[in-house]
């Protein structure tokens, strides 16, 4: 195989070219696929994800929201001026992190005892009720 | 619908019964899932872990295999006494992380320019080049 030069294109802050580790550079923490997950659940503002039962510190919040945005996963439009609000909504791109979410709410329902998840109809339940296949919500 | 008590099995250190936050518990850091990545493609000792491009931190790295030997996702066997070395594999709830590995690389592969992953005979190829149809390794 020839040699390649490395793509011009890729983050400068890539620790290698590897998509894997590319996409952690962008949510490999334990807080921002919980702020996707409440996207894809429909929730829109600020207060709605700060209200999320994992209680996510503000800071970090308005963190990950600023670094969504820049990564091209979410958009920020004003709902009101004064004081300014924002809603935020899930671009194409981050649309398509929805099967990684079900992915890992998938194996969370099957390997970690207790744990809960929205069934077909959006009810939360058990997740051990939920098969994939009868179609979670996620 | 009724009032549910607690699951009584869930980790005691759950920020939430949602499937999603209890995993991210587990790997939600931008390191976990990359030696995940390691072993499904065969790596097997700390070492071969360590090569990795990414040039994970030794110091995270035995925290991480700590923690996932703890978590029931890797088991670890010694393959040498003196000194001791081991050999880590995955378990059948490791094996599962599978689905989760493959969304993030078809995630990243299709919207981080320049990225690049397996294809289906294990080849390193750009990620574009890999449609998720056609196979990739992982």
């Amino acid at each position: 195989m020839k040699r390649r030069s490395p793509p011009e294109s890729l983050p400068a802050e890539a620790r290698s070219p590897c998509a894997v580790a590319c996409s952690l550079d962008i949510f490999g923490d334990r807080w921002t696929l919980l702020v996707i997950r409440d996207l894809l659940h429909g929730r829109r503002r600020y207060g709605e994800f700060a209200a999320s039962k994992e209680k996510i510190p503000t800071n970090i919040l308005a963190e990950r929201l600023a670094r969504l945005e820049s990564a091209g996963i979410i958009t920020r439009t004003p709902y009101q001026d004064n004081p300014p609000r924002y809603e935020y909504l899930l671009t194409p791109k981050g649309e398509g992190l929805r099967p990684i979410i079900r992915a890992i709410a998938d194996w969370g329902g099957q390997h970690i005892a207790g744990t809960s998840r929205r069934d077909g109809t959006g009810q939360i339940v058990p997740a051990a009720a939920v098969s994939a296949a009868a179609g979670a919500k996620l």
